[in-house]
């Protein structure tokens, strides 16, 4: 598997920043999870002043073999169309990272289309789809780490831009469904907590999913290992996200954490390489079932929850100003030693 | 009392504002609160394409005769000095409103001191603090009626400039003991429940809070006709807030209201004229004990929980990306109709 140098962070800095944080003129945390993500960004940087710089949004999309299964409302074609139309700027997450000043990079993880050069989309195709999981792996392992080699390419080319700030998104219909089984395989909450609506699928239908996903559990006959077992239920979309966000926690950036989907790849991301969860802030509590246990499970405090469930990263981005408040409170406000306001508390 | 005419809103644009929302290249619902906010916007603008512009932040600050009980941990100079410190831009408040583009708006409702000229405060002041309440009015029925009207005139002024989304913030020692007050005989929720630390009280303290609003209450002998209850637990702050909100949503503008001591003001708006409460959306909810019950009482959804309590607006500034985002989605995305994608859900 590709190595990942994730340095754990740096404590020295900690009693400094709190002192900081604790003089500038309001009541003792009273501002709240401002005051804790100062404090995170100040370790992760490791300085008193941090900076959030050149924010990216890296969309990554791929198709699902298990969506034969009929698990998801939305069919195959939605992925290639939708990445087609994120290129065009009508989307969701194209007025949300035009609002922030998140650049958006869209990547072809594996879509099930021939997409065409010059619309700006990243040709990291594994290949067209995973293989349907309910019979057999959805990728071997080689692809798997060709996955976590991808994503990382991409973050490094990112970084070369100057950027320090960073979230993930997804396109790929059928994806929950991996997302699920990787969230159960990997904090051991009983599957049926861990399968929601996905896009929007009523009760019967999530009653199918979970049949098809217990299914394919059952099916499995592979060797155990952690990396194994993520290849043959994972998404291309979903293992690049991984690889992703070791990278970016190697290059010590700030990772934003979406919702579910990318909520299930820090997980695995955690299970591979514990330090990369240092990196992270959680952005959004989603109301797909199941995110609030992994968040539970993560120890994770999610800045936002507005009940958002499109993914591509908006729960991320949309959290993105929340962060930015943190860190110009530290840089911006006033020390009580700097100006006459009585310190009373 | 000063009239006010506030319409309540036009529903006729909401099947058509419904029906645009749905149209968007989304999942439908998948962009949760933004979608209800957009509505929201959409009504009160009684447009499907609705604007935000110059966003104001108006802050008003004033002392309160209670103080003198020991209510408070922040001594009675914190409300001058940090109205002072506003004006010079390091405070919280100033930082959020950079951030967002808010224009801060600074107003002397009552403050304890002179003030002087050449900083931007504008001066509102009734007198040099309210009365202390525990042993007669805190202000008389005329200085409310007085108060109403002064908030009303710099909503007025800021409505010249374009403005059309606002929020209120307050600054005054002491000033959580009032609004607790409002919140219990508005409510009836019981006033141990509408008590809480303030700018940071221990349990002795909150015990002692109790104990002077207790016999605050049970030393009223007024004629028990709402304005002159309102009138005597009041602060000047508080009463001009209530009239910048009238005046606000007579104008058509999205109120958004901050935490515990704005959502009292706008309780007691509500209770003088209830359409008001059709123009207010709710920016945080704070841990100040009985913020949550409030907003339960006034049927509100708060869009961000982060552990503020810091006051000065700063929730409400905090929220407005948010608000943003739902303009943003109705303006910007694409409906299905005009781009090739599929409309599964």
């Amino acid at each position: 598997m590709k190595n990942f140098h994730i340095l754990p962070l740096n404590d020295d800095l900690r009693p400094a920043l709190q002192n900081k944080i604790d003089n500038l003129t309001k009541p003792k945390g009273s501002l709240g999870l401002l005051e804790e993500f100062a404090l995170k960004v100040g370790l992760i940087q490791n300085s008193l002043s941090p900076q959030l710089r050149k924010p990216h949004n890296i969309l990554f999309a791929a198709d699902h073999g298990i969506i034969e299964e009929g698990v998801s409302v939305s069919p195959k074609e939605v992925t290639w169309q939708q990445l087609g139309h994120f290129s065009k700027g009508g989307a969701g997450i194209n007025f949300l990272c035009r609002q922030h000043g998140f650049e958006l990079v869209l990547v072809d993880a594996g879509v099930d289309y021939d997409i065409p050069a010059g619309h700006g989309i990243i040709d990291k195709k594994i290949r067209k789809s995973t293989s349907n999981f309910l019979y057999g792996p959805a990728m071997t392992v080689e692809e798997f780490n060709l996955c976590l080699e991808r994503g990382a390419d991409v973050v490094s080319e990112v970084a070369l831009k100057g950027c320090n700030v960073i979230s993930f998104g997804e396109m790929g219909s059928g994806n929950t469904s991996a997302a699920s089984i990787w969230m159960h395989l990997l904090t051991g909450v009983p599957l049926p907590r861990c399968i929601g609506a996905g896009a929007g699928l009523d009760t019967p239908g999530i009653r199918h999913k979970l049949n098809v996903l217990s299914k394919a559990l059952a099916n499995y006959d592979g060797s155990g290992a952690l990396e194994e077992k993520l290849a043959w239920f994972g998404g291309f979309e979903l293992a690049m996200a991984v690889g992703a966000m070791l990278k970016a926690a190697e290059l010590g950036m700030v990772i934003i954490v979406d919702g579910f989907l990318m909520t299930a790849c820090m997980l695995a991301a955690s299970v591979l390489y514990p330090e990369v969860g240092q990196y992270a802030v959680y952005g959004h509590q989603g109301d797909e079932s199941g995110h609030k246990l992994m968040l539970e499970y993560l120890k994770a405090k999610p800045l936002l929850r507005l009940g958002l469930r499109l993914g591509e990263g908006s729960g991320a981005v949309c959290a993105y100003p929340i962060l930015e408040s943190a860190v110009r409170m530290i840089n911006e406000m006033d020390s009580f030693e700097a100006v006459k306001v009585t310190k009373y508390f």
